[in-house]
């Protein structure tokens, strides 16, 4: 059984039987009530309310959490406290979002202290990858590992790092961002400013951009068909069910993808030779055609690391791994037990 | 006060004041008797016997540590234990080598129990790039971080990463090999049996083995002037020098191989986000030419880790690292102290 955490300066209620997961991101905001084994009893999703600002945004999230106490009759009391996985960078010192791309207006913004005036409850915060490496540890696919790499390979590419059942923080809270390693010096430009990192060659979006930039040049490429419309329905999604057919360009870019995919997964294990890697994000809903390809690239590349004792795998929480994943950073077992 | 180390199933010797530093590698071996402190009181470095096998090398290295003993009046009594630093890939385990590349012969020796053997004193072993970082760590240049990455930059690339004061070993005692990271996949062998891995594009071999190509086709090129002899005396120091001197061809070979090192330290930031970067071996003594443009290319490569906050050093220990990061195995604090 996992207990609760004790948590320097924050008094959260030892008592609790349920914690509440928040997940807050630049499209959709989730919140769930989950229990100590990490199963979701009940969750609301919506669309992000950017246009009422942070504050709006905040509030929302505490009345979608009271919306859930009321749905299942759980009482305030039964809540241990709550969990909040946000987009980074993040000042987790002062519970705070810095200047993330994908929630404009939240600089600054003291998310851990609103949640906790808002609804009265004890909250802790973490960047969303690292909670959801987190909750993968203790409930999903690395139920078995204390060191495993997490990633997520979605519109973009991020991560989390495990080392002896600890997320790596390391300086600035900055550590895991894995989709901004350089891995073609020349490569794509990146929107963190650099050029050539694996979100810039592997994410979804890269894939998107290849080959909007590309059916110009290829017209009787089956992506357009596919994407039954104009250059601006083309998403990676469409790019890998024309794959699936057999056009060629489709097959080429998304090869390419899963190519620098396999390289950069495979320079972590070298590093760091994890005993897994988990993949989420929507990229890996492509299942055997992307897991197969990344994984003989990875053991091509790979020689000093014993890579078939080193399992890469989907992630196991699927859909709830947000609100899982947050609720997880109260659940984690005090260090050293 | 750094502690003696209580090890499981070991019993050093609590009331020692000295611990014997033993570093085996493939052309040389030294022996060192090292304080409490990490201070080197005495030290004796000779080539490795390699033709009298392993059985050999490893009485010699007991002799030459009864020798120190001799020499400095140090009573057995007084030593608490011997630490062994050697090449990988090992099994910490078991105490032994596994097919060492530089130490033929060596495979499945067991190196601990033989030292224990021919010593009659307890002794730890670790892959020497892990230990010079654990050296490091505790005496050298990283004392205040407890998160850092070394590098040794010599013939070949190895590393080692601490997070949280404690050594990051992997799956079967393989994180670290920061060497064989893919940075170029379609650039030269690696003797690992890999292409473009950063020991291929960044090592004094890859540095070497490039300007003995190179100087074929540029014949008034200064690297053989510099070099007083045949292609076969050209080694990283010659081109260094040559470029020192202005050679273009040289400058060249430099700056690519150094770009490439400064990709993978950035990658490694970018994953770890480590309080500091330590960089060892014969290629850091070019100084500034090669730390002033590893650390331009971190700061171009890397915007999502505050990289201004992550120095980037010369290894602080120099000829005595192998011995002290051996002799530091034993010196180890408690884990959380």
């Amino acid at each position: 059984m996992t207990a609760i955490r004790k948590t320097a300066g924050l008094r959260f209620n030892r008592k609790g039987k349920y914690v509440l997961g928040l997940d807050l991101g630049g499209t959709k905001i989730a919140v769930g009530l989950v229990n100590l084994k990490g199963k979701v009893i009940n969750s609301l999703r919506e669309p992000t309310p950017l246009g009422s600002g942070p504050e709006g945004v905040c509030e929302r999230m505490a009345e979608m959490s009271k919306e859930i106490l009321l749905r299942t009759g759980v009482g305030r009391r039964e809540i241990a406290g709550i969990g909040i996985g946000a987009g980074g960078p993040l000042d987790l010192k002062k519970g705070m979002l810095l200047s993330p791309p994908n929630l404009p207006g939240f600089h600054g913004y003291p998310l851990k202290d609103k949640i906790e005036e808002y609804t009265g409850m004890h909250a802790a915060l973490e960047n969303d990858a690292n909670a959801a490496a987190l909750g993968e540890m203790m409930f999903g696919a690395g139920r078995k590992a204390k060191n495993l790499i997490y990633m997520t390979v979605s519109t973009g590419i991020g991560g989390g790092i495990i080392v002896d059942g600890k997320l790596v923080h390391g300086v600035g809270w900055s550590a895991g961002e894995v989709g901004h390693m350089t891995l073609k010096p020349d490569g794509p430009e990146c929107n963190c400013g650099n050029r050539g990192c694996l979100e810039a060659l592997s994410s979804g979006t890269a894939i998107a951009k290849r080959a909007k930039e590309e059916v110009g040049e290829n017209p009787s490429s089956l992506i357009l068909k596919v994407a039954e419309g104009g250059k601006n329905t083309i998403d990676a999604e469409v790019v890998f069910r024309a794959a699936d057919l057999g056009d060629t360009v489709a097959c080429r870019i998304i090869d390419e993808a899963l190519f620098y995919l396999g390289i950069g997964i495979g320079n972590l294990i070298t590093a760091f030779s994890p005993e897994t890697v988990i993949l989420g994000g929507g990229l890996t809903g492509a299942g055997d055609r992307l897991f197969v390809r990344v994984r003989e690239i990875v053991k091509e590349r790979v020689k000093l690391v014993p890579v078939n004792k080193i399992p890469i795998v989907p992630a196991g929480l699927g859909e709830s791994a947000g609100i899982v994943g947050a609720a997880s950073l109260l659940l984690q077992k005090p260090v050293g037990v």
